[in-house]
């Protein structure tokens, strides 16, 4: 038994019966363990947002509107926290969207993941940067930037994935294909057209980052059109 | 196969047979990953509560007599944690409660379920607050509200997933519905009703944020009361 | 379907394949269930003891010297790490152990078993204190009060679960369970003694903290003594 | 049943259907769990690296050219960060590999692993370290010496399990014990020779800490190699 033996030509006989192809015990890294690891790092980093909260010190002696003032600067700081936490959750459907058609995995899909939770697992970073200078230009391009990777990343996947249809289904529609790849371009798209736009106003950069969270959760137009597609495959 | 097969028709046809239903490998985010996840979530945010508590810093050259003291001034941190610890437990629990029976999963469900753990992804910061001002109005007004929005944001799951038996067993009692949302509804209800009080005492608040678990935690009436209906449905 | 169906007469009537039983999807609170989340918040927990560490600041013109001698002083801490990450591995394995012959749950099992994360979850903050102020009694007995603690709420787990072969095998061997009882109190027992030696010497107390680790570590006469005596039950 | 059933001989009997083995009810820490507990600990470890990056702090009168320059001053950090996650998902990858030829649990396993464990959660301290002192001598060695240990520790569960193949395939050809160690002690090699050249350069022991995760990254020779003598085996 090789330690890779998920690229080997047995599992890809197997690729009649995907899922099943994913958990047999003959692979080491199969796309079920990758799944499941990420599932854990993006639940983590989903949760480490809070923690750029951190509670305001004021003196014994100030008064309680004091507090309430320090609290109420804090709403930046909330207003990250919410579309960040809207953000690394979209990036764990996507994530879902993808593996639920990736059915075989290699060491470079292996390693592309690696490379998409190591952009997921930096974005506490620049979140609570936004949440502490979300008005300054840099934190919004740095905010962007990080976003953008993200998405790129998760794109890479897919394309690789999907090429030559090396780890989906020998017959899946190449339209099927086309379909994800826009969904997931959308993100890194409009996130990469804010940072644009950011020099002409930050308010207008926030805006965009507030709106693709809403793109992605709300059902709509692109949605169908997905759906439409892939049944048609 | 469409991204979101899980309010596909075929999907709602199996629901004679409602567990398996969620774990059918066709669907991409099944009731059993959206538990999966929030189990993830809640157990990193009951474990992150204890961050509140920092090592208090004095001199080498202080007495023992003056760390004694300094950590005696942390007991309200302490409350803090365990009634935080409790309540984030609850909801653990009834999160479990009701996704016992919640059969189906739609896109809506997701992203309600998404906006619960955002609620109690948050509890971590209102629970350092207030162990830090537990005595200042500000402090327990934030708690309650946390708690109240976190119980809401539940309630909300529950009312989405029973209107027209959406997402639940066809067969479901009335009776059950409505006892289910009456259990979920006592906690945002009382900790509403504790912040109106904090402007009488906020010792009557804090005394409500200690009885709330405890009427949860408790086997009591109300229990056998939403056993006896839910075997009646 | 109640929803706390793990206590009613037809889980208890499963008791002659209790493995299974702990898996039916009518629990919704089952045994497996509480493992999980148990063991989800231990690894949070075992992990979150290296945020004790936190770098030492010097000036950018410090000599090399200078942060080595600022990191030697962190020995304390270190020490502290590897003796509470044994102590929390210690308890994971101790926690399996005991559910290993737990089959049933009921709802005072899980506040029960909750009761006991609470006692784990708050290990991070005594094993920061004693990193810090190791050779100060009052740090001394934290430590060994947050593990007496979490000790004896084990302790009350495996007498609440085995009263009246409560929720185990119906047919457990009494020797089986007063051994298990031994072995789960000879840690809360020696650490109790540690704290009253600390009056003593706190430096007996730190040996006494390294000492109990090796001794659930090491394979050992113990562990015949209660491999013997299951056997027998 | 006794606690520890994973050693009893009934359990080595089973070895010819080894992955079943090691789900099998009557084993309280089997290699299953020891692995779920892993990929816990291995996926907090990672997402935690991103705590070394704490936004600057700057006056509110200060340009966005300071807050930029303050953000490029932090390029050393994200290079730790960077490169101690590729790392952590090395190790993760190398645990994986070891544990899909380790069929069979004991308690000297348990602690080995727990040992590893122990290295892996420490790597957030070495590496916020480089990232603050990354041009210090002693910051490059103790990262390396954390990275040295680590490997070590991985080196020897697998000298323990394959020693008279006490938890292997009794089959399993001398040519797979051998290279497999040879893949592990690759990395534990290279840190430790980095160290000593830290003394000529730290750049260069820094170029090495760069190398060493593209080596196991990028598939070569040495995979070919290992694959090969697997095969054979």
């Amino acid at each position: 038994m090789p330690p890779h033996s998920e690229d080997t030509p047995g599992a890809r006989l197997n690729a009649a019966n995907p899922r099943e192809d994913s958990r047999v015990p003959g692979g080491t890294l199969t796309t079920r363990r990758i799944e499941a690891f990420s599932d854990g790092v993006l639940s983590i980093v989903i949760t480490l947002l809070v923690l750029q909260l951190s509670v305001p010190i004021i003196s014994a002696s100030a008064s309680d509107v004091e507090l309430t003032t320090r609290l109420l600067e804090m709403i930046p700081k909330l207003f990250s926290y919410v579309i960040s936490f809207a953000v690394v959750g979209i990036y764990w459907v996507g994530h879902h969207n993808l593996f639920h058609f990736i059915i075989r995995a290699d060491r470079t899909l292996l390693w592309l993941n690696n490379l998409f939770l190591l952009c997921v697992g930096f974005i506490p970073f620049p979140a609570a940067l936004l949440g502490a200078y979300g008005k300054r230009r840099i934190a919004v391009i740095v905010y962007g930037m990080s976003l953008t990777m993200t998405g790129l990343t998760l794109a890479l996947i897919w394309v690789y994935a999907t090429r030559d249809r090396r780890l989906v289904s020998h017959d899946m529609h190449p339209q099927a294909v086309r379909s994800g790849l826009k969904r997931i371009l959308l993100g890194p798209g409009l996130y990469g057209f804010s940072m644009l736009l950011c020099f002409v106003s930050v308010w207008i950069s926030l805006a965009i980052y507030v709106i693709v969270p809403l793109i992605y959760i709300l059902p709509g137009r692109i949605d169908r059109h997905w759906r439409r597609s892939t049944e048609a495959g």
